[in-house]
């Protein structure tokens, strides 16, 4: 089996750039990702990476894709499934598609979807339920939608459905929306989207297609007659393949890295959002990557012997 | 005088990250930073910036700035000359222009180049000896040049003059070049390079213009023929205003930043090449800009006896 000097598991925002400085140090890199931009590409419009006034995430995760592409690294579009660690130290990643093996890996796997779990949801997702407003808003055109969540994701959704639906009703648990104050404001501002607090979503409604919603609004039951219903409350780490490895997490099941995106186990790193850093960005998640990168190539070359030189700029 | 809750100090690939995040939190702020663009102005080619394959320093650094003008964040060209704390707790910058004050300060400073500080240096700066490659290359066509350094500064100076020059001399003061593995395999494939190692620079020669170089080379004193002569050694922390206020450095004169790009002194943060981060990039630099502008705005809710919610995405 081939063996690389660096396997980065994970596409997205964090794994594209810790592959391009893994490439650029001379390294025999490996990037797996079963989605190419990972998360990001649910993002309609992405304002906070510097560079980019406004773009949608899905064309920024695709300039990071070109990147990776012009510099001829290999990329395996499969999910990983396991990994495990060898007697001589090499790492071994299982996909749906195969076995590869490398010196190091740098875990950027990110997060997936969080999900309500109240009756009605999962027999009416892709029916009107949806985790991604990116990818589902123009389909709820002058209808009214819902909108679970009190985050940038959740008002980013709510931002971009207003464009499409009559209205948009956004449900807050709390009292308080956590979103930035940047994004919160221009909801506020907008006279198609009602924010409502303490409010929380019990049933959905519906057979071949959403009817409406039941939802707990300052203690008291209301229905909500919507034709949409979006889910953003969050996401769940995925760490579970680090995990096998022995590499500590906390209790957010996040990975536990350094300064320099090391984990505790030897050769293993991460970054991004799957690490246990508490703002995170694209931006802070690629530097994390490049880190991640940095520090596997100083590690091998002191694995050899040799002192890493690397400059400063 | 105006009270700002956020005064960035230096516009480079740090400042302006951290304005732009600063900013969108909602937070009053102000970047002050003589040169726009920084030191990364003098990249003639990034191509280690995710989402950009290869762009000039400049040009990267235009769209930080067009991304800060987007947001109409206020941007003083000016020299910061002092910085000072009042007994009420807030900061005072003085530059050449003004005063201004606000409760946070984030420096992302960065670097001057450094001088060899060897005879004729001084007196032939701009009559052939450079400390910008980028700026300068064009005017050495046809023509031999030299340039001192051993890292990705001199090898990108040195990959940019063999597009001009005869022939480039690249003098290595030790027996191994500091610049990446792609950067370093880059000169050694371009048949115009020459890279000297062991080599010394030891005076400058000529009168109204560069003639010559005295270097020593492997302990032996050589004559280099050359009209042009460029510095590519590195460049020094700036890092005396934050002294001021009391915030601690390291041997390097590096300010002492933790992994959330706080100082010791409170209210006060750093990011970019003016921090003591091992692994400096525009990618980490701007992400320690952003990491600072979230901490400032943390710190400023706390003070105010308010929890900072922020969202993680």
């Amino acid at each position: 089996m081939e063996l690389y000097d660096v396997i980065v598991l994970g596409a997205g925002s964090a794994g594209m750039p810790a592959a391009i400085y893994a490439h650029r140090f001379g390294l025999k890199t490996l990037l797996i990702g079963k989605v190419v931009g990972g998360t990001l590409n649910d993002s309609h419009k992405v304002e906070n990476y510097p560079g980019f006034a406004a773009i949608p995430g899905y064309d920024l995760m695709m300039k990071f894709k070109e990147h990776v592409d012009s510099l001829g690294i290999p990329v395996k579009e499969e999910q990983a499934t396991a990994a495990a660690k060898g007697k001589d130290g090499t790492f071994t990643v299982t996909t749906e598609g195969g076995k590869y093996r490398a010196r190091t890996l740098i875990f950027a796997t990110g997060t997936q979807h969080r999900r309500l779990d109240i009756p009605g949801e999962g027999v009416l997702m892709g029916k009107g339920v949806s985790y991604c407003a990116t990818c589902d808003a123009a389909f709820f055109r002058n209808v009214d939608v819902a909108i679970a969540g009190g985050g940038d994701a959740a008002a980013q959704a709510a931002d971009l459905l207003a464009q499409f639906a009559s209205k948009v009703y956004v449900l807050v648990r709390r009292d308080v929306m956590r979103a930035e104050p940047f994004n919160r404001q221009r909801l506020e501002q907008n006279p198609k989207v009602a924010i409502l607090y303490s409010t929380q979503p019990k049933e959905v409604l519906g057979e071949s297609g959403v009817t409406g919603l039941k939802v707990v609004r300052e203690g008291k039951e209301e229905l909500l007659a919507v034709q949409g219903f979006f889910i953003e409350i969050g996401a769940d780490v995925r760490s579970e393949l680090a995990a096998q490895l022995g590499v500590r997490l906390n209790e957010q099941e996040e990975i536990i890295i350094d300064v320099e995106s090391r984990t505790n186990v030897k050769h293993v790193y991460a970054a991004g959002d799957c690490a246990n850093r508490k703002f995170k960005q694209a931006i802070t998640g690629a530097a994390e990557g490049v880190i991640a990168a940095f520090s596997a190539y100083e590690d091998l070359k002191k694995a050899q012997g040799e002192k890493a030189e690397i400059s400063y700029h």
